[in-house]
């Protein structure tokens, strides 16, 4: 694998995104996430799972720059792909954690949020938050329902609305991180989480989990290529790839200084 | 129009209850809202409303002295009329927010509702929420609905059992009111929003808020004579009618001093 | 009555639960509850009902140590008897409060997450939550959902899965409890609240209840014998039979110290 390192445990593994220093989600990444996920809920000898990511960036989200270069197709699959990563996502039956080693913006915050925890380093400047409307990518219907599942109808309805990205203090009043933690404990605490799961009886632990989530599940169009089909059809409209070539301009610019 | 005053900006419009100090909400007022954002909807030119009232008071709610007046056929009339107006208003399809300027009990709070960001005046006495028990109205299934989307289905219950009218401090506490500012920031506080709004792709942003809203929509029942028919009938229940009649009474005797 | 003593007042009543020092729940205190609470329900000259415990305990949830010794018809029959017990607490009609004079833990909980208000003893020690997971048992779908109307989705998913107990002050952050109040108190400011309301219209007050739980009902599975069938099933499963061997021995050893 190119985009993932895996640190097998005694009883759960940690999957590290380790695709550059910000871990932009490009097609490979989004392929590679989806068969170790599945690979992992299959293996009885894993009873759970911690997603993290690098210092100061647990993802930055999509990786535009790749992304701005697809062709038609390669959007339509790039979306569906991701619809479908997510869904597998939230589907998890085992324990999942987030380690979220900083920011976590848009896609970031999307894998983030479907995970049981989600303990966030500590730190003014780390954010998180689907900020779609900032970006000018059209939001899905499920990602609003996972995002209001965690928050709250109100919360979720006022920060989607205004694409706003969270500071660590605003996501944990809002309910969208568990526990702020400095960065070098977010391993740590994230772990002592997971071992607290492993006391558990196995068979009501997922239980459990299924019965919390089924009343999200019912609210999610299951078929991965509906889930992003607006995104993928807005994504060309040409206005929306103006504004996306002089963010990425000056996202260049600003990186070149 | 006599009951409201429209202030046109470059792209979108404010809306005024002007109806004397405490904007009572009458049959005429309820016509003239539905008009006006009936049109302002259609306007290609109006990217955005904000509903705003007088210094102190957003809106009283409903002009008890004047539907104490009405005859079962009006009565009938108006709950059908503010019940449609509400849910033309909750339907809104672009960004409509709320300068809450003073107190916003009840009517006042239904309409303040139906908006996706609430600005409320700082200040110890202003009150905002749904009394409707304590006035000794029937609520509609759809007003619960649309409390418990902004403040999750258990506070909604505690505070709609209870009859509650709430300070700006419990409403922002609540997930009712987005922000307290002085009441001389109303207005600059809600239209600084209403210009970040301008700013997102406008197919995106109307696309959003209504995937927002869908989960809501789902919930309400749609037909507005349904909506306050029982409010309609037990508005006529002699005891309901006693208590009424004393509590007018009790209001015109402490305007009076 | 063995397990329960009634106080009459002008128009409400208060059932105090009077079994030991602990309140744990038994089949005999379930039918009692059952029972008492359906004729309490059919009395017109009873408008409200507040349930509490003892100082210190307002139950300690299901009597482990009577249980363990049931056999599998008599388990059957105590799950599926406390299934219709929920069920027809959380349908109610007429207010509903819980005046929770100490340590809350599972079953205890149960109890009163069914009522419409829950004012708890402060103090550091006392305790609350559906923390079924951490004694393994079986949590039923229901549950869930009664817990998720009360703090919301995202909590009552973070606290159901890791087992976790509440302090008081949590609660009342998660909205789990309404207020804590000194435990000399708690019976005052139950009583308050239920002559607050019964300064309402009856009918009016009624169905707004009514209203308010519609969207709570309509999620529940309203079979008892369904609701609790897999907790019954689970509770014969041996290595679960074994923990909760090891469990009331601990227990056991602890309280001859």
């Amino acid at each position: 694998m190119d985009t993932l390192e895996l640190i097998e445990k005694e009883n759960y593994t940690i999957v590290q995104m380790n695709r550059g220093k910000v871990n932009a989600i490009n097609y490979e990444m989004v392929k590679e996430l989806g068969e170790v996920f599945k690979k992992l809920e299959d293996d009885p000898d894993v009873m759970g799972v911690i997603l993290s990511g690098q210092p100061h960036y647990f993802s930055a989200g999509l990786d535009l720059i790749e992304l701005y270069q697809y062709d038609k197709e390669q959007i339509q699959q790039f979306f569906t792909a991701f619809g479908a990563l997510y869904l597998q996502l939230v589907q998890f039956k085992k324990p999942f954690i987030s380690a979220i080693t900083g920011h976590s913006p848009a896609g970031g915050c999307v894998l983030a949020v479907t995970s049981d925890n989600r303990f966030m380093a500590d730190g003014e400047a780390y954010v998180i938050g689907l900020n779609e409307v900032a970006v000018n990518i059209q939001i899905s219907q499920n990602l609003t329902e996972i995002y209001a599942f965690w928050m709250g109808d109100g919360l979720a309805h006022r920060y989607i609305l205004e694409g706003k990205l969270l500071s660590g203090k605003e996501a944990l009043d809002a309910g969208l991180v568990d526990e702020l933690v400095p960065l070098d404990q977010v391993f740590e605490r994230s772990e002592r989480q997971m071992k607290h799961y492993m006391k558990a009886d196995q068979e009501i632990l997922i239980n459990t989990k299924k019965k919390l989530r089924k009343r999200l599940w019912d609210k999610l169009d299951l078929n991965a290529e509906n889930a992003l089909q607006e995104a993928s059809v807005l994504w060309w409209k040409p206005e929306i790839r103006a504004k996306m070539k002089a963010y990425l301009e000056s996202f260049t610019n600003k990186n070149k200084k």
